[in-house]
């Protein structure tokens, strides 16, 4: 493989080529990002201030930002072309509309990103360029984030450890009597020391009525000796995702609790044993419901994984009904649950990477 | 002032009247929490799932939102008539349409945020209701926003205070030779602990160069005795956003820094005590240009101030061509500073409310 450039250009360059069309316009701050390299944080307060990518089927890219920005967006991304349009005296889309003249694609069919271009954008680069037949781009774009490149794997891994050691901090320094939001904020303080700057989502429940709430919001219960804690968090990093569930018991396990626990992380480990190039999302998901059944855990989930990376569920999905296979350079997080009335909901979620004979 | 959703109701009705339209539609995350009072954090995060809600110029709203957040629109909103789309059965847009034709708007003017709307759900919008004509709502959302209710105004009076206190904790507890970056982990983790949940921006700069680079972003650079610090901070809570600016000096100021802080505070003052309902915003910003000149001090921004909420920067903005008058219950982040290329730049933000004869 080589940079994360060339293997964007190839692979838009063949998509356009079997769909006729002539550019790949990425505009979400997420796409923005995969495309560009560059994390452009204001993009998602000041919503105005697009921010886009433009890939012709041939020649280099061109990166085009607000003034404001530009400075940054030419520092990080891998774009040479990097322009920006003046705030307030040139509109996004007529920058756009320019670049796409440029290329000689001003009668063209271009991919770009209507879930997300606002549609007033949209109409008013349809009235910059009425000969051009705009299509969605969200197949290619979501198609190439499912393979990260080896820097986004290095940045990925680093964060998976300082996000897990976060919550091992928080429960290793948690006491009875703790009320869920310390164990919470201790989990938080955590994670922004090691380096994540958000803590999007968290669930922490102490106890089987609050374990057994799908999201259930930390609150004043204190946590007992004797009862389960059940945490979900979700970490950002420069616009990368890291999601984690641990759980713990207060004090010492009763055999019941090992009894339940044992099977969730045994089942977890067979689907990652199962995970490697070829495989099949639907057929991961069919053999841990095979294995769940085998040994006799009643699981409780929709899905048992999905990617993660700039997006916090990305594609493939592990669920029953995704046929595509998995392949290398691949992240997976991959996520076990079971839930017993009188004891809880148990779950499980860690992040594998598919490599070329299996997984990490 | 009744409730806000009686202010609301009575403001979109009235402005719905002078437009010939039959519904005002809110979108984005911003103005959906600003019309429902729900603050539906997931709507940031999975951007498919949208969230509406539909005011029509007669009768009761109504809030559209994906099912899993249902409970959460429910308990938190001030709209009676809650309703959920089924996720992967119902598109958000069908469900809009029928709420727009049980109304009996199906051939009317509808306004709605065709600024953050994507294209595909607007072209979809406009295939169900093809005799509808759509327009934007921006104006009567942004001029609504600008007054806060008094429910909005206690919250961001004690989201002021920790946020300017998380600012004070990490001067205090600095010291000299401690780095840049650790005064602002410093900061941040106040922030979080006094309620803060997020930090979408901080620059904190140590010394002339350093300073007087706009959005410097904070580095191992030890801060030194005598060396000037300048800090901006964002915070947010719960939809809600608080700015601050703030100047200290590691040790003890020298004569020429206190000669060039002192100024920057009286113009902040100044502007302070200019501002009261029935003022122009450009009018203030005029009073601040010649104060500025009168005292002999540099002004060094092109808008003194803007106002903050739901959104960081907010209407009425503070500049040379806003005409519009302050009123009542509006906040303004009044925002001061001066570069000397020898000394650095001066920056203090504050937060005030305007009141009915000035300003707290």
């Amino acid at each position: 493989m080589g940079t994360k450039y060339e293997f964007l250009k190839e692979r838009f360059s063949h998509w356009l080529g079997e769909n006729g069309g002539g550019a790949v316009v990425a505009v979400s701050p997420e796409n923005v990002l995969h495309t560009s390299g560059a994390y452009i944080a204001s993009q998602r307060m000041i919503r105005d201030r697009l921010a886009m990518t433009i890939y012709p089927a041939e020649g280099e890219a061109a990166f085009l930002v607000g003034d404001v920005v530009h400075r940054t967006a030419k520092a990080d991304s891998w774009i040479e072309d990097t322009r920006a349009y003046a705030e307030h005296h040139q509109t996004p889309m007529e920058g756009l509309a320019e670049i796409l003249r440029e290329n000689g694609l001003a009668r063209s069919r271009i991919a770009l990103e209507t879930r997300y271009l606002p549609a007033e954008s949209y109409l008013e680069l349809v009235r910059e360029l009425p000969d051009a037949v705009f299509f969605d781009a969200e197949e290619i774009l979501d198609e190439t984030r499912m393979i990260k490149s080896a820097d986004e794997i290095d940045l990925m891994r680093r964060n998976a450890i300082a996000a897990e050691k976060a919550i091992e901090y928080g429960y290793l320094f948690s006491r009875p009597g703790d009320t869920e939001r310390q164990v919470v904020a201790r989990m938080r303080r955590a994670l922004l020391e090691l380096g994540g700057e958000w803590n999007p989502f968290i669930t922490l429940a102490a106890g089987t009525a609050n374990t057994l709430e799908g999201h259930h919001v930390a609150g004043d219960k204190p946590i007992l000796p004797g009862e389960i804690l059940r945490v979900d968090m979700v970490g950002f990093w420069r616009g990368y995702y890291t999601d984690f569930a641990r759980m713990a018991v207060v004090e010492e396990p009763s055999k019941a609790q090992r009894e339940l626990y044992h099977p969730v992380v045994h089942v977890q480990r067979h689907v990652m044993e199962a995970a490697r190039p070829g495989v099949r999302a639907c057929d991961l998901y069919q053999a841990c419901a095979d294995y769940s059944q085998q040994i006799g855990m009643s699981l409780d989930v929709n899905l048992i994984g999905h990617s993660l990376g700039i997006g916090l569920h990305e594609y493939p999905v592990l669920g029953p009904t995704y046929e595509k296979p998995l392949a290398a350079n691949m992240t997976l997080c991959i996520e076990i649950a079971s839930r017993v009335p009188d004891l809880g909901m148990f779950h499980v979620e860690d992040l594998i990477l598919v490599t070329q004979d299996g997984y990490e």
